[in-house]
């Protein structure tokens, strides 16, 4: 069968017969023997063969392989965050909640997918699929490599500062990062825990909606008729005028804005201040404050092992004063606060630049998350959409980011937009 | 030497040479010896003998015995989660992040203390102090009653909706649950992540400051000349008119606001409307929600040696939509804005009923959170003031609540107010 169906689709063909429960099981591990020794996606791959619960047969995510990033825990397979070993546990004493929210559903277990250390920024073995010599972004690496390669059609993350969106960017597919606290983060490793935040990976819209409303219960998306009276914002942070970005990604703004406005979205003015700007340097404080916390036990047993850049922003945040933590959090509550007022009045969505490029040459490090800090220290949902491509025809990505508990408003407009007529 | 020393004498005393570093670590298993029997507060002690490192001789809780809920991971203790035993680890692969900051602090893990079921309903084994006939109050039973009998002078705990401030009130012992995310929960169990919190119980309010300096880097809380001009609204939540609460909660409240005033503080009013009110009902919604999501794996697996009050929450969170779950969130969102105006404009503190009454007869139950699960829900910090005796003299205390991140204000306001004289 062909592995890049849509969660929808192989449901109905299951229904209708043309389609066996572990065809796309058996398709996903066909991808992987092809293009896994060149993408280096996965950490760990379950044994074969895999067994699925046929009482499941009419749950949504039925027969559906699942990457997980490697720092979320599971009974069956072993968990190294991202160390290469330094630290490693052969199997958890329970799974993460979402592994069995997943199971529940139908889901398939494929693996474990390469993580950066500990989600920070030293990097894994991982290469983009559309360029080996370049990264897939990080740090939610081999999870959007698995996507974008073909080797499951659906992957999880974790988003900190910028982990979701970016690499969703530079491998060019879906990716969608919630609302702060939408998904239980029991059995995932934190690193930040007012910041991190379960998301995940698809090739196709269809299939982040359906995951979505899977996971939560919520109802299941529709596309709208057209985006008529949808207000659209543009607006990166940080980036105001100029953006400080490079042409591709400015191309990919104008490209999607323009989709957009022929979808019957209207793009109008917005005026987010200084104090918006801000946030980027206030997302670092929070992010090394409660680093330095949080890996406080991996800092005194393991740090003669931590790569530089886990170790430095260990020390950053140790040195921090608890005033300065206190500064940064208090900002991110009075401009979500703000902000809620922004998108209650001014926009529905707003249009953002996903990160500062294509992927950029190189495997040694990850790519900036420069342009997702600030609406991940909002908790607001983001979506990374792959509408674009730059450099050497690498794909380039914008996000649209919506209110906080507007996941369901934000999925919406996106399914519309994509299930419109591409422009000419 | 006498084990109801406070923190900073200790150190006064080890500096001058009048007490060794192992003294109160000694005084309290002497302690342990003769109420352990009675109390039966500890799931597990650590082996003796415990050893200090000198170098840590300068740190603020260097040589302080310190108890843990058994919730909380460590590399050399067993964690069992209140489960009595259904699920059980003899080890964690590391310390919580918390347990790493109290030993870089000087601390002596005396070992875990009991925990009803995760950190939920279902009471373990142990007894309130001043009566065994009466339940400590939990979650953190063993905490609470370890602190309250003198066997450690500080132990942590956790608040989802009463189980700091209840027990502390019930064990006749200060309790402060801070600013929700005070703290790292990286390794301690969680149940429901939007409203988990960790704190600490002491009988000494100058070792709840010196704990709380001590773990965020905060400066040193001072106490002020007076409470003059300090501006006190009296509301609990729910309870406008008439509290719902018994004679021995209203004349707590009547002798907490006369201390109050008589150190210089203004009581004002304070109009907090029906919105308030529902946080109640919304609270037990997130709690139920995000149980069910959190403790997934645990209830797929193990649901059969769940306590049915476990059971019946998961179930019901599992009933609850996403929708319902959401109307709950955002209602919490706007009451903590709009209380932090009411903070900002009206109030620097709010006094309020900790529990309904004393600690009720018998261990089959821990008593109701009521009066605490508005405040969780809105992610304030609140501290249990332990000023009154009810009937059969049984302790009743009261809460103090102010604003997000005014934590070191709260602290310096109480702190303020059990220098002062005590009126006759």
């Amino acid at each position: 069968m062909n592995y890049d169906i849509t969660i929808d689709n192989y449901q109905t063909a299951l229904r209708e017969g043309s389609a066996q429960p572990l065809d796309w099981w058996q398709a996903c591990r066909e991808r992987i023997e092809q293009r896994e020794p060149e993408v280096q996606a996965w950490e760990t791959l379950t044994a074969e063969p895999a067994t699925l619960d046929a009482r499941l047969a009419d749950k949504p995510l039925y027969g559906v392989p699942v990457g997980l990033k490697d720092i979320i825990d599971t009974v069956d397979l072993p968990t190294s965050w991202g160390t290469r070993g330094y630290l490693h546990s052969p199997s958890a004493l329970m799974d993460a909640a979402l592994v069995t929210l997943l199971k529940q559903q139908g889901a398939l277990i494929m693996g474990k997918t390469v993580s950066t250390e500990f989600a920070y920024f030293t990097p894994g073995q991982t290469r983009n699929p559309h360029d080996p010599t370049r990264t897939p972004g990080g740090s939610s690496s081999g999870s959007a490599a698995a996507v974008a390669a073909g080797m499951v059609p659906l992957a999880f993350g974790t988003q900190t500062a910028g982990s979701m969106i970016r690499p969703a960017s530079f491998c060019g597919v879906f990716g969608f990062k919630p609302t702060f606290d939408t998904l239980s983060a029991a059995g995932v490793k934190s690193f930040s825990p007012s910041l991190d935040t379960l998301g995940w990976f698809a090739r196709h819209m269809e299939d982040i909606c359906t995951t979505y409303s899977a996971l939560t219960r919520a109802p299941r998306i529709k596309p709208l008729e057209s985006l008529a009276g949808v207000r659209v914002g543009v607006r990166s942070l940080p980036g105001d005028t100029p953006l400080d970005a490079d042409a591709d990604v400015e191309r990919a703004l104008a490209h999607a804005q323009e989709r957009l406005e022929q979808a019957g979205a209207i793009v109008v003015p917005l005026a987010l201040d200084a104090r918006y700007e801000a946030l980027v340097e206030h997302q670092k404080v929070v992010m090394a404050y409660e680093a330095a916390q949080t890996l406080a036990s991996e800092y005194a047993r393991l740090s003669e092992h931590m790569g530089p850049k886990l170790v430095e922003i260990i020390e950053e945040g140790r040195a921090l004063s608890h005033s300065r933590y206190l500064e940064a959090r208090r900002a991110a509550d009075a401009m979500q606060k703000a902000l809620t007022g922004v998108f209650a009045s001014e926009v529905d969505v707003i249009l953002a630049a996903s990160a500062a490029g294509v992927a950029p040459k190189g495997i040694d490090a990850t790519g900036d998350p420069l342009y997702c800090r600030a609406w991940t220290l909002l908790g607001v949902p983001c979506l990374n959409l792959p509408l674009s491509h730059g450099e050497n025809d690498m794909p380039v990505g914008v996000q649209l980011v919506a209110d906080r508990w507007q996941d369901a408003r934000l999925l919406q407009i996106a399914l519309t937009l994509m299930g419109q007529e591409t422009p000419a």
